[in-house]
């Protein structure tokens, strides 16, 4: 069994494009030896935001600090501590702290997209 | 998109072998399109615990409130409020409210153990 902390201090910067004020540390994956799913822990800065976007594979979201918005087919939904997220593959989305306090969420995505090919940060 | 809030009133009580002072509630799984993996949010009274077993699927947890022990491989580990576990395959493993207050984690399985049956709550 491997146990280990959400700490944001561990998460380091996420160079990808439309990102702003995010960072990412896997929490369990591909080489804990994850045979189905990987669990990453992401930090949102204020005024911070992951990119606009969709892809072939679904997300499973758990908001364990702070609060922010959910971009969801045109609109921006609230989301905060304790709220879990489902979004389905090809669903364009993007999360947004609007707030003044760090925004952190575990994000879950399957190994590999419906094509078979693997996900990135999993 | 589909996002609840994880409601510990809202989970119901898991009538199953070896379990004492357990309730569950499936956040995200089959029923709502999620075509890998489900989570399920449980909720353990003071002096509770999940059974002492092992199957042919993961588990990846994720402790949203409280605080208790895992049982991994004969030893007692400590577990609170954002700790993620992650429990191989074929592991014994046992979740245990060893406090006075509710322990609440959120717990993922994929949608098929490693024989390609259905796993029971996803």
């Amino acid at each position: 069994m491997i146990i280990r902390h959400t700490d944001s201090s561990e998460c380091a910067p996420l160079p990808m494009e439309g990102v702003q004020g995010v960072s990412m540390r896997v929490m369990v994956g591909r080489e804990d030896g994850a045979p189905n799913f990987a669990m990453r822990h992401f930090t949102v800065d204020p005024g911070g935001h992951t990119p606009r976007h969709s892809h072939n594979y679904e997300h499973q979201v758990v908001v364990i600090k702070g609060r922010g918005e959910a971009f969801d087919q045109g609109e921006h939904r609230a989301i905060s501590e304790g709220d879990v997220l489902f979004v389905g593959a090809d669903d364009e989305h993007q999360f947004l702290n609007t707030s003044d306090e760090p925004l952190e969420f575990l994000c879950l995505v399957p190994l590999h997209g419906s094509c078979g090919t693997p996900v990135p940060g999993s």
